[in-house]
């Protein structure tokens, strides 16, 4: 069961002010074997970006030729630019075992849903309005209409939490890395990921 | 999230060897307010035995009333005696927001799975044959044919495992436990048990 057999592919959405970023930072630092994919986007990288970090910055030809090529499992343009996740290190990283962090937006994890079925789908809420307004207004000092707007935007994406399995409330930070390495430990023990254990073990 | 609006009817079975027994009870001590169901029996109580503890130990006449009653969630007759799960104290538990753990042998949980579609389905295992061999020896000092046919009944009920939803493997006792606590905070996680919440705190 320890080893790592099934690998799962977990796709983690949630809106600015879910603590979804500070939690999978905190989650992965303790799984180290997981991989946490890296989108690639044609937008310039801003300072303080590294290539291969943030994002795989590529070249709006680059980005063509690999949808062209189905070498991205999901994509799209926002604002003039392309934003996707490359294909071929999620199927190796899943090959060799290792489970698969996709961290995206709703639009894109229900791209995934539809051709990858099998996916965990995990979405990362913030306890209560008034959290959500204060983490929104914690990042920087803006005026209360751009503030509304954000809430407004936040709880749009709230509304479609509907469409995923599970529900990690992120109050309490470690809390919240625990439900998420139980909602991953849990998907392990499931028996249609076992059943091939137990034949080997108790039926050969 | 953390308060328990939607407390699980929990299904523990597993062969003898399997280290169910030793999972449950380390795993009751760390959920005090989880409520484990003691089965009622019209058997004699045996030396060491406790009356509310082992068994409710009741007469034929209680016990074919409570059935008559249909005070009884399921229910079955080996050697001339009566066993089975009294309906009162999980429904009573369930409603006071606690986890209820019932623990069946596999044609107990197949009738909760009939009437309870809702609960939990837990198989417990150990890591091989070799092991549950070790286990099934280390009980006493019987004969080698007597081990082979409990070895053998191990193996049949581990033949209905695949109508469990999650696989326990019992190596090593304190990674057992973890993993069923993880087992009840993912489906605690759970989108549908979690929309309530959702829908009040942002959606009114």
């Amino acid at each position: 069961m320890m080893n790592n057999k099934h690998p799962l592919l977990l796709v983690v959405s949630g809106p600015s002010g879910s603590g979804k970023g500070s939690m999978l930072g905190k989650y992965l630092k303790s799984a180290e074997d997981t991989f946490y994919s890296i989108s690639a986007t044609t937008r310039q990288m801003r300072p303080g970006e590294e290539n291969g970090v943030n994002y795989h910055f590529v070249s709006e030809e680059e980005f063509k030729a690999k949808i062209e090529a189905e070498a991205m499992l999901e994509y799209a343009r926002y604002c003039d630019h392309y934003y996707g996740t490359p294909k071929a290190p999620v199927e190796e990283n899943l090959a060799a075992g290792r489970d698969v962090i996709l961290e995206l937006d709703v639009a894109g994890a229900m791209k995934i849903q539809k051709i990858r079925p099998d996916a965990i789908f995990i979405f990362t809420l913030p306890p209560s309005m008034e959290v959500l307004r204060r983490r929104l207004i914690g990042r920087n000092t803006e005026a209360e209409d751009v503030i509304a707007k954000r809430l407004a935007v936040a709880v749009e994406e709230i509304r479609q939490a509907h469409c995923y399995d599970y529900v990690v409330v992120n109050d309490d930070l470690d809390e919240a890395v625990c439900e998420f390495s139980c909602i991953v430990a849990a998907e392990k023990a499931k028996m249609e990921r076992n059943q091939n254990f137990i034949n080997e073990v108790f039926f050969q």
